[in-house]
């Protein structure tokens, strides 16, 4: 096995290699300008090193990887149109730098761009499931981004919803990123499903860990500011939860109302620490950890990559601590 | 062979059937929404009818058809996003009766509900050829909507920049929808081709019509106020070959200011009618119908279907003139 920051390197290498040089360049500079940004890389790396762990050949599943990353970068694009959102990883979302018709339209392109890379070095014997899982995955994505968007209008969201709807926006795409390189080194069935497991769970225990961060992390080293989500008044866990276990009429009291954001995030935090909810919300989120790396128990994998996929899921408990 | 009209209502009954009315509703609804506003059903009647030619079972192809008419239907609605487009097929588009996030969003869920569509139902073997067509397709329909956006920031844009332009935008799509219609009747690579080429030629022959239609068409027939395009000063052939062709200045004093839209119409049309551009309109719409036809004649077909095909291409003539 390789380190994370290996496998993200042959990422960064492939989408340099990417052929978007060409016209009309107002389609593809943009595509260029959003994957450039960087990130973590997490869902090709879970791809790369799936396909690692189970064959040795990390390269076999390269286009996959590359696929995910495109797909993952288009629903960035269009859903910072929807958001409105002006920045994304410190620079101008694509939708501000160039216009609005530009981030749907190169956006519509990498999904397209994503099919192909998805389809690109793999026997035809497995085309159909790749791209069952590819368009099945997509599909609960776009439902969860429909529940997230639906939520904001809504103030009975039970924590059930919630769960259900960031499994659907964000989970199911490193479980199928999983998934992926395990088909590609020919895993059989029950490997392929354990590996979706794998990066289902890891996915809820991810977005808890993103919820609290924004609250409760380290100003500096979340890199943006805290309490955005109170601010916004986003549906995240620890609100929802809030909302359906407070009595204290507090909540009532600021949201919606012209409380100065200062004041709205002191006293959301306030019924937060009344509730203990940064305590619950890492519980939940070791939970869904725990259960990631049990998906792996039955899975016949080196030590090397099961300590792999175990660092992967207690690293980012440890980074909160 | 059927009828255009029978091959219609077969699309029809199928695009009914989707199984559309599920959760969540804001995703799936504007999906049905946008599928039964009707229209001609073009592309999957040609998808339909060429499998019907070439195997005499139209049914074989149907998942196609309603995955090209799907995915058609998904440009529309982006395009309606861009060009902040107010009313379609005499109803208020997507994004107006919704929203712009759900004509966004709606709209790819369509592209993978298009793809899912070509997949199924077909062999294996045939996967893979099915799929690089229409993901070629698709990206050039792509770039097409990119060079259509360019050109209206444009004022030197050639007669065979635009051809290219409609070419990807509209006439590689009835190319790939006559294309998969073959391949779903398992016709030979040189057959798949012919009617590619029938479908582009076709569809280029097509486009000059409408561009004819805008502004020379009968106002009782056509449906649309005529003029419209030359009010938007929109580039197309006419406008193109005339900003080419003309040294009277006509153009230089009523394009981009403050004349009357009755008088930029009156003038524009002046212009038109000096470089005799109807009627060089109408013949090129010819040559290229010509063409089209010409793609089948090595094609083994009964009579009955070649009548088809050829009087798809011959009433659309009849209709402008």
């Amino acid at each position: 096995m390789k380190t994370v920051s290996q496998y993200a390197q042959m990422i960064e290498t492939s989408i340099s290699a990417l052929p978007l040089d060409k016209e009309p360049s107002g389609l593809y500079a943009p595509i260029r300008y959003a994957l450039e940004a960087g990130g973590k890389r997490l869902r090709p790396v879970l791809t790369l090193s799936v396909a690692d762990a189970l064959c040795g050949n990390p390269d076999r599943a390269i286009s996959q990887a590359i696929g995910i990353e495109m797909f993952h970068n288009f629903t960035l694009l269009h859903d910072d149109v929807m958001d409105k959102a002006d920045v994304r990883r410190g620079r101008p979302t694509v939708h501000r730098k160039y216009s609005e018709s530009t981030a749907i339209l190169s956006g519509d392109a990498m999904l397209t761009i994503a099919s192909g890379l998805i389809m690109k070095d793999c026997a035809d014997s497995k085309l159909r499931s790749l791209l069952n899982l590819f368009n099945k995955t997509a599909m609960e994505i776009y439902e969860g981004q429909q529940y997230d968007m639906d939520f904001e209008n809504r103030n009975d969201v039970t924590v059930d919803e919630y769960m259900e709807m960031i499994r659907l926006k964000t989970s199911v795409l490193l479980g199928c990123a999983c998934e992926m390189g395990a088909v590609m080194a020919d895993a059989d069935t029950a490997t392929c499903r354990a590996f979706y497991g794998y990066g289902e769970k890891l996915g809820l225990s991810f977005q808890l860990k993103d919820d609290w961060l924004d609250t409760y992390g380290d100003p500096e080293t979340f890199g943006k500011s805290i309490g955005g989500d109170i601010a916004n008044e986003k549906k995240t866990w620890l609100l929802i939860t809030a909302m359906t276990e407070d009595k204290s009429g507090v909540l009532e009291s600021v949201l919606g109302n012209n409380t100065t954001v200062e004041q709205k995030i002191e006293k959301v935090r306030g019924v937060y620490d009344s509730l203990n909810l940064s305590e619950r919300c890492r519980l939940l989120e070791e939970k869904y950890a725990a259960e990631a790396i049990k998906c792996l128990n039955t899975i016949n994998m080196s030590a090397d990559a099961r300590k792999f996929f175990n660092n992967l899921a207690f690293n980012s408990l440890k980074r909160i601590k």
